[in-house]
């Protein structure tokens, strides 16, 4: 395959990420999360996103985000979650069948709530007919690559806090969220109260590996059962870990990637500015590009970099650059475009 | 960390697998199981263990474990396992909670059962009080490093076909059990007629990855859909296909591992012969030695090589050997039980 | 408290009903569904609802709500509802919790969904990202009181048959639209190719009970297990047996209690029609009258009889008619209307 | 079926509980537990079970037990029974499925535990690959009608508390207990510091109903939602409240069943001492005898009262006593021994 803009895990591991994985394996090391550069990332998880910051070390984001889900909430009760969240489209009922919850949906159409959104069910309280708000979650960025504000962000605290909610961000990009918003990933974690986060790793470069950031002291308690309950325990721990220390330590490479494939994102909406046969559907405040094209256009461009019809109902595309996208390869993608625009 | 004897999770990667992940760190490829390496590496795997086993990559053993029983019983049904099986011990309740199945236990001194310790289970039939009996789970080589022979796993397929259970196999190490036994792994896989494997890697020298081996029909109708629902659904795939097809193909990585790990294990056992202070409590038939030694042994021998106390009750040690342990490591150790020996 | 339109639920046993639990306690009888009264109310059962059925007493309707969907599905699954169906809006998540599967809702304004609207959900089938519709659940009559014509439930029968779809069928007020129909229970159960049913007793005078009656026979392999397992087995079986042979007998009790207040609900209909201030938002079709009425008139009627607001957003009330309100409390509510209108 | 003495569910519903159902059967009432007559015996049951007891009205048994538990434990907790316990042998696995959860079991001859037998589970605390003891469940009387003393509760009790432990009584025949232990209902459960209680209704003359007694007041925020998505809020909630005053109120009906059921026991008991074929093999302490017969005996007794065999191994079979059974059954059963004492 080549290069392909269908998803940020079709790229493969960064090479930095790569040759930490590489300097990890070195001799023998404790299992599970006891040895040394586990505790060494857990530490500097902390400096990065706060000192409150309890990181749990799991395989995807599916199970980051529900089994973040699952410490702060119980079966009788529900989340809060745009209608357009992966945790709702795309993991197969993940949190019915482990938590047992039931599912509220905010109609969005950026994949952005309001807490008016959020309003309209906080209602039945104490009803016993009905599951009970407990968690709003929200993805920064959301799926549509549109970053809520940390206006937005504290306005959805505020109201989280005042009709005890609990608040949870699904952060399987949040790296570009905070590059995007020109701040740090303390800011919009910790800093604005998250109880709850999940700080992606696959879509950013690792092999695999997210953590689950958990703000909130009583789910700290547990999370350790859960993860290994619903068969989240890593044996060799060290490799995940090491693979964050890598993208987290130092000016950090989380910066480096957010940077260069949100330019890229930015070069594609301002190349497409020479097609109105093209529209760009959503802002474009992370690593992806939505598009409504030419029909005939399609199969031609999906020849030469394979994509995503992301809502069949209005033909919208998605476009999403990976690390390891190159200038070069947006420039001829819109060369192709160029040649369609001219030969159709 | 040293050596450890510890875990064969201990040790890290091994280099041709880690090798194999340079490798396959080549350009883009489509995500969960679609790529091109993990096709070639299904199509391996049906080599290796009969055309009817269809693989699903998953993240760890305990979830292996979990989805291919969840794979073949609802939660009225009952799994029958050994006293001493990962599944009973060492899950967090992963089978409860994931299955909400009940477990039927056969006490073991070796952690082997045989039909007779099945057999006793089978009461109760059609009784709407009582969970139903419907798959036999046995660890192969298992916890306590024993194999069943050839005779003994035929023996128990004849049963529990006879008995309409369903078998699974627990095989984190089966490829210490295909060498033990001079065989392939396909013949005591399909060969006896298996419904499910969990086939391990993590103990092998992957740095993550476990396939679910089904033979079971209608359990491959669904396994993909409990896969992602359960959170097993790895994105980057083909970095665990692409460690299996290096410890599978060919002459067999495998076979290699096995081989040195086991020899080092009756090494060692041999000796111990010298040591009438030392008990070895189970048959060495995998990569592990199980003693029983002098209390004034223990701390002097862990300040040399990590190990776990496998039972409190009889004192009893485990000695776990890694395809990175040397002969020299082993006989540092025999020589530090030497100086103990006379010193104590 | 006197007469209610609140619900069905709120009058307690039919005088007849209660006289059966009399007769049926004669004299010790074996536990558990295996007495003689049982057998004898199975077999009434498959003459009045067709020979597939396989009635399985439960003690509410939440129960034969959600066992019917468990014996057809799986955690890995949808089941397909309008946004305003019970299964959705007053069970507290049962569904979630017990199934662990998605729910898919089509909006409904009268409680009915058709194939469009069910059609709409068929998307991403064999998708492993997206929980795979298996189940289509309609209220027969409606949560909103309207009933389904023949045509329609052989509408939706053939586009469930024809896209693999099982159909359940919420029949909690059942006898409601057995009457409306001008047809028995059987034509629109076994008649129209049901899966499942549930088959309400409580709210048609018994003290509680409901059967879950299963047409499909995978189903029915495991339900009694299913029933154990999920709390809902009756020891003193005979009891709820019992009251409904004295519903299902001979002509037929539940036709007397339904035409009995669907006859009210008509008589109540056609008395508003001298109200202009109040509007009928919904087709009367069992024994529910739904209506906007002046905000002043609201506190007066409810002190007269007790009743619910259905739908706050739109100030809409629900009268529902037991089977012992009379003639004469209808006429005295709508004469307590004609008051307010004098003197509001 | 002529007189039973398999089982305290194979009698009817007891005159005076019968009574009270016509009683309660006036008018309307609200539904779900809001009514008046509900209100009054929650109030009556504070008085007898003490004024920390919150009541739950369930439908059944398994019920009571299982949401017991699941208001006091998590999934990754584990629950510590009796191996005769009714929660481990008859309920078809309801705690796995329902809470998810693991059981520790207790091996017991008499159906009672010790400390001791508690302790040897508390081991690995604080391991997360190993679910963590919460609740000790114990029945009272046992499945084998032996009683706890006031001390043993104590001891138990002390023992938990030390630990961390939680405690549940399943007290399916509570009033046994209290009967035989010459004390009163509080004195066994508030009186010796229970968390939670299942109290019987059903084997105790009941139509149906239990009541779950929760003490543990985290357990009491969430009951009424655990209840209700685990399908278990009666609707017509007065006919199974009105059913437990009756049982309750003033110096008690409980007392007449128990005080007539325990003293047939005794009798019964009694009149064995005069057959050296016969074996009691449990201290009788409540409404059953265990004993072991004469095979030959078997088939004619049973002809005569159906009772069960209880343990296959050592042809232990129960004679459970209802509360209609008569002095003369007794007598007449003992006096068919005679008969085949003499013919056999």
């Amino acid at each position: 395959m080549s290069i392909s803009l269908g998803s940020d895990n079709h790229s493969g591991v960064h090479p930095k990420i790569l040759n930490s994985i590489l300097e990890t394996n070195q001799g023998h090391a404790p299992a599970y999360g006891t040895d040394e550069l586990t505790a060494q990332t857990e530490k500097l998880v902390k400096e990065v996103f706060g000192k409150n910051a309890e990181p749990y070390f799991v395989f995807n984001g599916t199970a980051a985000n529900v089994l973040c889900l699952q410490s702060m909430m119980e079966s009788h009760e529900a989340v809060i979650t745009a209608s357009t969240a992966h945790l709702q489209m795309d993991e197969c009922g993940a949190p019915e069948k482990i938590i047992g919850c039931k599912r509220l949906l905010v109609p969005s159409a950026d994949g952005k709530i309001t807490t008016d959104g959020i309003k309209k069910h906080l209602v039945r309280l104490g009803d016993q007919h009905c599951s009970q708000p407990k968690v709003v979650s929200i993805t920064q960025p959301t799926e549509y690559g549109t970053c809520y504000s940390l206006e937005e962000l504290r306005e959805i605290r505020r109201f989280t806090r005042e009709n005890n909610l609990l608040l949870h961000i699904d952060g399987a990009r949040l790296i570009q969220a905070a590059h995007f918003l020109k701040t740090d990933l303390k800011s919009i974690t910790e800093g604005i109260g998250a109880d709850a986060v999940s700080f992606g790793g696959t879509k950013n470069g690792l092999l695999c590996g997210e953590i689950a950031l958990i703000y909130h002291e009583p789910a700290k308690k547990k999370f350790k059962y859960i993860r290994k309950q619903n068969m989240q325990l890593p044996s060799k721990m060290r490799f995940i870990a090491g693979q964050f220390q890598e993208l987290l330590k130092g000016p950090g490479l989380w910066r480096e990637i957010a940077g260069h494939t949100q330019a890229l994102a930015q070069r594609l909406a301002e190349g497409l500015k020479n097609f109105p046969e093209v529209t760009v559907t959503q802002p474009v405040q992370a690593n992806s590009v939505f598009v409504t094209i030419p029909k005939a256009w399609f199969k031609p461009l999906r020849e030469e970099f394979f994509f995503y019809v992301w809502d069949e109902t209005r033909f919208e595309m998605r476009w999403m650059i990976s690390f390891d996208v190159t200038t070069k390869d947006i420039d001829r993608f819109l060369a192709v475009m160029r040649q369609l625009k001219e030969t159709t």
